[in-house]
């Protein structure tokens, strides 16, 4: 029986919804295992700078900092991606969140629950089995390198950078985590026209024979974009830099039938923020039909990672895995054959999490 | 009756064996249309690396601006691969040939022969009526930015650049074939992220207004990794950046069924390259089972942009459809339920395309 702070980030659009589902899925654990959850809430991104001018308030920081766990929404909002000349943006937020937490690695694991075989629009026979573990490097690489304009706006630039330090300890962790999986690692680059990539394949390869159990395997970002379509289940942990992270890993949500289905984990020096893959959706924002099962299954990353409880977390999963058996769907994971009363929207996709726990 | 000079520039691995058949193509052609081909060879990546120690021999670059097209095969070699720290590589002779020759403008048609759809890892109602044409940037952003490290090495940079200038002759291009085509125009980004896509985002929206014919849509790159899967047909044209372009038109290959069944035509200001988007794939090389359609297709490209000979262009691609209407498959792209005597090496897969010229 624990006592955990945890501190509610819903961010922008859907974030708002989803986050609702998983606090009440953390709240009911909670009171099945005796545990005391204290929750507090706090601003980020569109919804801050709306309150405060800033993406990241300093308040919302200090308070992640003293929480044992940020459950966070999404973040971001269209009005800002048609304007590139906006000098306060919702993301910069995100980005500034990671850095000043040390969140240097983002776990995203891909795993398709049989019930949504037919949702994805790959083949079922390619697809059965497949189970990847993405770790991408979430503080580095041309995401936080300086960028700007010059010759009178005329040019714009950003630089990707990647020291040895950064490379190694997100390839400790990949490495650590394939030794429980299947023991392969691919670790994806650039090597053959980015310099970063080449310290990138130079520092893993230095560290592989510590892992002798480990197999471990190069591929450029390019031939993996084509691979997680054409063979997913010759994958088992992904470690690739940022931007590459950023692209494959939603990309890889086709595997797993949608990104409405797709948690993560950010982890490194301090507080663990967990988050779904999916973004702010405001096309959806409102309406009461987003998926909740990714902040669901986010919740189950943030008790086993952060809190260790791992009976916990496998019951939220299986609760999951329960409603999908038992045939409820949110409508991005519906298909022809769904008959429209098991098509729930978001609140009544939670109560059934919560009837399956 | 024209009177041309191709240049044949094998490269590496597989290089060799599908250009021989993407020559022998346009050598039937130009019988049956009387002209005049007059062929060159020359030397580039490892092959010219072995020969003369430089992966771009100042010879072949000379043959290639005197040529009025190149027909060109692959280059790179896992040699060097897997040494992040050879100084002179295979890939440099390809990205110094697109700088002299100022190929800025990749196309990269994706479209699926009907008779392949099984054999793509994409369900076939997903997939069936897909038809996109990538326009790739090629000679600017973070493949030729300054490149390097620091501190003693233990770090790694690769500066990104954008011009006005570079991103607006890449956007007009595209515009301008979605005129000729569907009408829409999807141009690629990471505007919530980096200053590079914020100005590339800033010019499509400006020359956008002159082609008030073309419906303009904005995505993100991860985004777009997404739906490229999910619903490849709501894309007609996609103009993107370089390293967007690389990763994308990878994944896109498996909209097509197969890498080998992808061509493109690299254009500028000068002479015009038409290449397979595969690589030099040492696994297969000197087994004759490579697929040589992709170069057939290229050849293909390469009368139709080069030469503005459309009527030979079609004929060609229409002996591709029917051979593959015939059954006939290199390994590839065959399936379970392809006859082993349908299944073709490299060689008979050509004189199955002559057969049908
Ligand atoms: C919103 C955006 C800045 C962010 C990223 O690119 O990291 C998002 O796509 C993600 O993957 O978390
Ligand atoms: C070989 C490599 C440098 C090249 C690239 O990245 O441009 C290749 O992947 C391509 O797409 O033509």
């Amino acid at each position: 029986m624990a006592s955990k702070q945890i501190l509610v980030v819903p961010g922008d659009g859907i974030g708002q919804e989803v986050t609702a589902v998983g606090k009440k899925v953390l709240d009911k654990i909670a009171g099945k295992f005796g545990h005391t959850f204290t929750y507090d809430e706090a601003l980020v991104g569109h919804a801050a700078i709306e309150a405060t001018g800033n993406p990241l308030p300093d308040e919302t920081l200090a308070k992640m900092k003293n929480s044992d766990a940020v459950l966070f929404g999404a973040v971001g909002h269209p009005k800002y991606d048609n304007d590139p000349s906006a000098k306060v943006r919702p993301e910069q937020g995100l980005l500034k969140m990671r850095k000043e937490l040390g969140l240097y690695a983002n776990l995203r694991p891909i795993k398709l629950f049989d019930e949504l075989l037919g949702a994805s629009s790959i083949k079922e026979d390619i697809l059965r089995g497949a189970d990847i573990l993405f770790f991408r490097e979430l503080t580095g690489d041309i995401y936080f390198g300086e960028k700007g304009r010059k010759n009178n706006g005329d040019t714009a630039y950003d630089l990707a950078e990647y020291s040895r330090f950064e490379v190694e300890r997100i390839a400790r962790k990949a490495f650590d985590s394939a030794r429980t999986r299947r023991k392969k690692l691919c670790s994806v680059d650039k090597a053959n026209v980015l310099e970063t990539s080449r310290l990138w394949r130079e520092v893993v390869q230095k560290i592989a024979p510590e892992y002798p159990d480990v197999e471990v395997e190069y591929q450029f970002v390019d031939a993996t974009a084509m691979l997680l379509i054409k063979d997913p289940k010759r994958f088992d942990v992904v470690v690739t830099a940022n931007l590459f992270g950023d692209i494959l890993t939603d990309e890889a949500s086709q595997i797993a039938g949608s990104m409405g289905m797709l948690a993560s984990a950010s982890i490194g020096d301090g507080t663990g923020v967990y988050e779904p893959i999916h973004g702010s959706a405001h096309d959806i924002t409102g309406k009461g039909i987003a998926n909740p099962l990714a902040s669901v299954l986010s919740a189950a990353l943030l008790l086993d990672i952060s809190f260790g409880m791992k009976e916990e977390s496998e019951l939220v999963i299986s609760a999951v895995d329960k409603l999908l058996k038992a045939g409820f769907r949110s409508s991005d994971i519906a298909d022809a054959g769904t008959p429209a009363e098991k098509i729930l929207g978001t609140e009544a996709m939670g109560e059934q999490v919560l009837n399956f726990i």
